[in-house]
């Protein structure tokens, strides 16, 4: 049993156990813990604050020595709004730095600093809840008659979707608002919290990001009555709703798109890039279908996103009473060429929507690096696609998986869990942490395959599944993975909900998803608590999950891995929990013998 | 010899080998090349272009194989004023991301991706130059009797300088710029392009970076007319001439501050930040003698950077014609609690000076991580301690050295050529390539110990100084460095020349930089070529330097190492040249030996 942990490294994040307050004003001085293993030589511990550009170093004090730790106190003036910190762990031999990313023993950039901000972080009603995604016109037909538009082609229920080609925007399946709200009692089973919609406007598409109009909820949908009815039903409930929208572009039959056309004089037509070059406007990624919004309008920033009756506000307010919006693109919303107006449209969306209720919230799409775009004073959390879901999938992926490497001209390779966890550590370090702790993490959306398509059997669903219920963040699940649905790319991941066919549910998965809702839901340390790195392998990693109340370790592995042994110091005193899965952990004389089995999810409690 | 290589590794970097065109226009499209070792098994190379926060995926074309490469092309719409791309390396088993870091085998973030800006770089006389640096009050007195003013105490020439307590500011000896202009054969012998003069405004110390006026140089220097006198003297030699501005703060002397204090209600009041803590304003770093400035004042604005009849412009303007400014605490400039104008005042100085002379060069003092303040649209330069100096510093301290760490609570360790080379691709990787080639890269500075006092001996100042004349970026050498000058921290090491004792030149010393800068000024590939990392070892570093007329081959080591093979691939049917350093490369069947020496420096021309 010779595998390393990294129990005797020195950790500092952001959560409460080592940060005095999550959210200072401008001016105040937070307190700042490092926790240093009795192993370690240090001579003291420096921090490090950069403040109006420079860095500023000052002594912590030690404050405590315990059983396994000596834990040092220092004070960060909050000067910046964003203000970024490490620790000088002074050494013989040299120093070493302690910054988001782990220890480094030469000079680092700051990027990767810890960071304090003045900015308030997403609402415990969603940081603590489950996130449930609903595709509408897949989830359940609620209304009997419907209309075929005239872009759309009807699908039967169990028919499976179309994944390229003709007819994969157009595939009209019929799923509407009723059809959900007759069905939340799945949600409530589940132990959903939050019901994200992606988008109800009416659109010439099955999915409705080619919004024709914000005014009005989709007849095919069952109009505005039935969102007003379905939000309402959510509430009573107990759950939050979400909706979806596209402050990037519209689509190009959309009310204001068509007035601009008409009339270049119109104000409409300032809402729109116009250039010579075919189709005669800028579309997203060169679409026509998709004419992009120019937010240098004053008038497109009133009507879209500032103020009560700006389409982001009038959708939180009654009677529809969204909880929040998820927005589509938002990477791209506001960028162009030499304008760059993302944080502001960001800022304003927030602002309108906590106008009217303090507890909205706001995600972000951002399909890649979003780190500088989550500083946390507009989008209150990201779809985490690049700390979470491609790390996870690089690790879980079967290892002769033809699932494509989301938008990379490749499948997606089989990677190590050192590889997984460097990945996680280089996104998240650039974030705050009650982002990071905030964020959406997902094992797959509606614009990617299924999990369980590119893993091939349940126990890697769980071992994945078992990264997302314990991971810091929001955990996300798209309707239908809880049931084992398939899909091999985004659009053939479109299922429809077999409620009628029960021989179509994985029950098996059903429960391993319900298990892990639990288990999150028992446990304080796997919502708010920090994240320690314990052991990172090949096949298998550790870590803690800590809170003033809680310590909870964490063994995921992909394979057989031999195991290891912990140090006794892990868990002082204490008699571990199972608390998934069904091994004791254990102490002999050496330690606490990590199992070496594979693949599998354990949990314990420590303390 | 078992020692690797990294010749088998794709290579881009930012220069003309790579990059068709260095500074496009806004929608422009370049050509970039990536050169594949043929022991690759790429199926493939894409580029990853970011577009308005988007990323883009478009395969390369295989353009050309030669006895060595595949290279591959590819276009990059120049979408953005800063365009940042990177490069998929599609292999069997997986696939591989180039960026400016290096090759990953997992996703990294878009920080350290390459980058291609609008921005015209720096001009060549600085970059294709030696900057010499010179501290007035100690290079050389040209004026005989001068007054002492009150606030100071006269030094004896051959006094050493006091390194710390009273004194340290006041201590001074009287150089001033007609001794400078006495003195400007020894930069003409030594091959100097720019002089750059720390301040030379009147102030109450004898670093004068407490400015007392903006309006006229101190008569203590020899006033307006010697700098007129030595700006024409400078240019006569075919020589330039930098300032160095305090565009954070002035003294509190200053005519400014007095009036502003004297009045709160006059213009000058709103050039400074007021707070009710003592001393009544906001001091640089808390010092209540430098009050810093509130660029939110237009006022401000005009006066000191804003137009020809600013600070900024007027001593660029004839007849002082100052070819650009060194601006001092740049990091901090217009930062200040939840302002950030820096960014701003950055373009504002620039647009200021180039509209007076198109050809002037600014240069910032940032001594951390100035990455993201680089995109070259303000600064052309930074002082380059966190990408040169302190890795440089690190590998050649000597193994018992008491000097401090820059600003950090130790001394400086030891660290290997791994750490010093991660050190720099990490700082260097978020700045374009053509800002990156213009860095001013020094040893030592007047804020620094002094390199020799730091290693001890003149073998290992060679291997420090081999680096510096052969690494991308303009050499910068602090007045005194070049004949062997000591000094254990910033204040003792501002030492006086001793034009007067022979025996206290070091000739050996002399004769080394001499040497490197006649190598540097002999070689178009070392002024203007790219940077590939043959060789990272603890004792040993190489590198090559490439541009579209020659190839240079570095190694350099600091002790003793081993040697290893290159593959003859490096020089294909070429005789290596050797061009510093007395051993000659030669070609055995197995590849070309590198010598395992050290310490000591060899450079070759491969072609």
């Amino acid at each position: 049993m010779t595998v390393p942990h990294l129990l005797d490294h020195p950790h500092h994040d952001g959560s409460a156990l080592y940060v005095s307050n999550q959210t200072p004003s401008l001016g105040e001085t937070v307190t700042v813990r490092v926790r240093v293993p009795l192993a370690c030589t240090e001579r003291g511990i420096h921090l490090r604050v950069v403040r109006d550009g420079e860095p500023r170093m000052s002594a912590a004090e030690l404050v405590e020595t315990t059983a396994t730790d000596r834990w040092y106190e220092a004070q960060v003036l909050v000067h910046n709004p964003v203000t970024s910190y490490r620790f000088f762990v002074d050494e013989p031999g040299g120093y070493r730095w302690l910054n988001g990313k782990g220890l480094f023993a030469r000079e680092v950039p700051d990027v990767s600093d810890f960071r304090l901000t003045v900015y308030e972080p997403a609402p415990s009603w969603m940081t603590g809840s489950l996130v449930y995604q609903v595709f509408p016109d897949r989830f359940a037909r609620g209304i009997a008659e419907k209309p075929t538009p005239a872009w759309a082609q009807d699908a039967d229920w169990g028919d499976e979707p179309i994944g390229s080609g003709p007819g994969v925007g157009t595939q009209l399946y019929g799923g509407d608002l009723p059809g959900i709200e007759q069905h939340l009692d799945h949600l409530v089973d589940l132990g959903v919290g939050t019901l994200y919609l992606t988008p109800v406007f009416p659109g010439r598409s099955n999915h409705r990001y080619d919004a024709s109009s914000f005014d009005h909820v989709d007849p095919l949908l069952g109009g505005d009555e039935a969102l007003v009815s379905l939000s309402a039903a959510v509430h009573e409930r107990g759950m939050r709703i979400m909706g979806d929208i596209t402050t990037n572009h519209t689509g190009d039959g959309h009310e204001w798109f068509v007035k601009a056309q008409a009339d270049r004089s119109s104000p409409e037509a300032s809402f729109y890039y116009w250039q010579d070059a075919e189709p005669g406007y800028v579309g997203w990624l060169e679409h026509a279908s998709l004419p992009k919004l120019d937010y240098t309008s004053e008038e497109l920033a009133r009507r879209m996103i500032e103020g009560p009756d700006s389409v982001i506000g009038r959708w939180v307010a009654q009677p529809f009473a969204l909880d929040g919006w998820r927005v589509d693109v938002a990477n791209m919303t506001g960028r162009y060429a030499d304008q760059d107006m993302t944080h502001e449209v960001a800022r304003t969306v927030r602002r309108t929507m906590q106008a009217i209720n303090p507890d909205a919230v706001l995600v972000s799409e951002h399909f890649h690096d979003s780190g500088l775009d989550m500083m946390g004073d507009g989008w209150h959390a990201n779809m985490n696609y690049s700390a979470f879901t491609r790390p996870v999938w690089s690790w879980v992926v079967a290892e002769d998986s033809e699932v494509p490497a989301l938008g990379l001209p490749s499948t997606l390779p089989r990677r190590s869990g050192h590889d997984m966890v460097a990945a996680m550590r280089d996104f998240d370090s650039v974030v705050p942490w009650k982002v990071v702790a905030s964020q959406w993490n997902m094992l797959g959306s509606h614009d990617t395959p299924r999990l369980r398509s590119l893993v091939g059997s349940l126990e890697m669903v769980e071992v994945a599944a078992g990264l997302l219920f314990t991971y810091p963040g929001t955990p996300v699940v798209f309707a239908g993975d809880e049931i084992g649905a398939e899909g091999v790319n985004g659009e053939h991941a479109r299922v429809t909900m077999p409620w009628d066919e029960p021989e179509r549910w994985d029950g098996d998965t059903l429960d391993v998803y319900r298990r892990l809702v639990a288990l999150r839901r028992s446990s304080v340390a796997l919502q708010t608590g920090g994240l320690r790195w314990v052991l990172v392998e090949d096949d298998a990693v550790a870590f803690l999950r800590e809170s003033p109340e809680e310590t909870v370790l964490v063994l995921v592995a992909r394979a057989p891995w031999g195991g290891a042994v912990l140090p006794e110091a892990v868990a002082p005193g204490a008699l571990p929990v199972t608390v998934y899965g069904d091994v004791q952990l254990v102490g002999d004389g050496d330690g606490y013998r990590l199992p070496g089995d594979g693949p599998g999810v354990h949990v314990w409690r420590l303390r």
